[in-house]
């Protein structure tokens, strides 16, 4: 994981980092299997594959970025260690890369997350600061703990090295499956869409790039409808790992000038979009990371004859809370 | 999945059948992946890989063995079709396998089996006969309903060209992983078991071949200590994909000459095993599925730097029994 690239990475991200991230991540990351859903095919004429970041290391795509970007620190910020402030995929990304590195990682989590999420840090080295989400200001922690103790900040999406390591997951993909007519992501503050972008662009394949999200926390397409970036309230959604409130400053951007188009999907829909990959595929996928194939099971998808890429992008859910969604009692949903 | 080798297949399998039955299935069967579990490398001391047959189409390597089977009819019965009784994983497979090839398959099935079950074999297309398991010889009945229509019997896996379809998972996991230092496998009948064994050998890779079957229903272990076929009685485990009563007449000689040592587990150790490949691996895998996965759970596996190979035989369980085997209520199980 060592580099002899020093320097700063600053301005967009372009296909040459990505490639470089491609370098330093293989033999740390998972190349992550394609698998073809025929269970999905008729939902879009097509012939859909499925990137399986559910099976990359500490279950999520999100290990890409918080690798790339442990890889690019310098010595003496590895000596010191990292910070991060998650309580979901981003948190075990870190601390498994900053484990990985032989550097410390100091993880910021409110202090009411599930002691599983505490535990599962911990078990990868990693040191937990809590805070009260109602009171403190995890922003202002977060700083305040790098500077007195030197630490590296790793943001989970807006930041130029998590970007092109969240690239390698699309530039394997077409790698494995060859040109796409369609490749669907689930989209939260869109470091993985910001990643594709760059990478199908280089590409030429004229691929048409389509983004996931909640019609709770539809953020990304308010954004791309406004041009600019729109802040929305805390989305109320089972997919958890997409609740920001607004796209990034350096993924926008990119975004904006890649990305096809928006489409959103409900809480219903998720749930069924899990049950069939549970059923018909015997993959573990968590609410966010099925949102793409949420999409496909709306019909909205329309690519006749054409191969139609969907990435899974993380599978972190118990038996318990899987079992609970696809079960719901009238008294925790409401109906 | 047309083949111009129409005689009848006698005598013992070889590593050319099974090289044969790979170029059948080529394109129609899943070429699986194998994945690296860290979570188990420290229970052996070496690299377990795993690959994964419930990624297989109909959710099991069953789908070798049926498809390479039906490839072999010659047109005439295609024509007819394929009677199979099983009410499993097997069932699936040769329901799948005959729609594949354009041929008519009538499955016999226990009347008391799931409705699920009927639905799953109905949806690939089969025709389903029922019998009472109590009064009536599910033999008998499957041969004189074969003899009435002409249908040619495809067995689950006493069968020449089942046993070399089933080798097929072997020659692609060396194929993908080299030489491996421990390869295990569950068992039930010996098919999967009797083809990796003609694989293995052909390959001289001085790899150890261990069966992995339930402590209730250890016919494979008896029968080699006995050094003759030992019948049992049927086995009470959650492992619903290995309860027959004795190894098979052409499987079990296969057996006996190429596997190094058999290991038992019982229901919870399997049920440990399929909670961990759930939360650390995110792969639905079945209790049957499980065995190998529990064998290495318990610690009788030491294969220190070694690559340890591990067949993931099917994951056809869905998410309430799944829910249920890892949450037991004391009413259900006794406890």
């Amino acid at each position: 994981m060592s580099t002899q690239n020093h320097e700063p990475a600053g301005g967009t991200v372009t296909s040459d980092d990505v490639r470089a991230a491609a370098r330093r991540l293989a033999g740390v990351t998972v190349h992550t299997p394609v698998l073809h859903a025929p269970c999905l095919d008729e939902h879009t004429g097509g012939q859909v594959l499925l990137k399986c970041e559910n099976l990359q290391r500490t279950g999520s795509f999100k290990f890409r970025g918080a690798t790339n970007a442990v890889a690019r620190l310098l010595p003496e910020q590895l000596a010191c260690g990292v910070i991060a402030f998650s309580s979901g995929n981003h948190a075990l990304a870190v601390a498994s890369a900053a484990a990985a590195a032989g550097s410390a990682a100091l993880l910021v989590m409110p202090s009411d997350a599930p002691p599983a999420k505490f535990a599962a840090v911990r078990k990868l080295g990693a040191e937990v600061v809590t805070f009260d989400r109602y009171t403190e200001d995890r922003f202002a922690l977060t700083a305040r703990l790098a500077a007195e103790h030197g630490l590296t900040p790793i943001p989970p999406y807006d930041h130029h090295d998590v970007i092109a390591g969240a690239g390698t997951t699309t530039a394997e993909f077409l790698d494995d499956a060859g040109p796409l007519g369609v490749l669907l992501i689930p989209m939260g503050g869109g470091g993985q869409m910001a990643g594709a972008g760059v990478v199908i662009a280089a590409a030429d394949h004229r691929t048409r790039l389509i983004g996931v999200e909640t019609a709770s926390g539809d953020k990304n397409r308010r954004s791309l409808q406004a041009g600019e970036r729109v802040r929305i309230p805390v989305p109320r959604t089972i997919a958890d790992g997409v609740t920001g409130e607004i796209p990034g400053e350096l993924t926008f951007p990119l975004v904006r000038r890649h990305v096809h188009d928006v489409l959103v999907v409900d809480d219903q829909e998720i749930t069924a979009a899990m049950a069939l990959l549970f059923q018909e595929m015997k993959l573990v996928v968590e609410p966010s990371g099925a949102l793409a194939v949420a999409a496909v099971l709306t019909g909205k998808v329309h690519a006749p004859g054409e191969r139609v890429g969907v990435v899974l992008s993380g599978g972190n859910i118990d038996p318990t809370r899987l079992y609970r969604l696809l079960h719901p009692e009238p008294d925790e949903t409401g109906h």
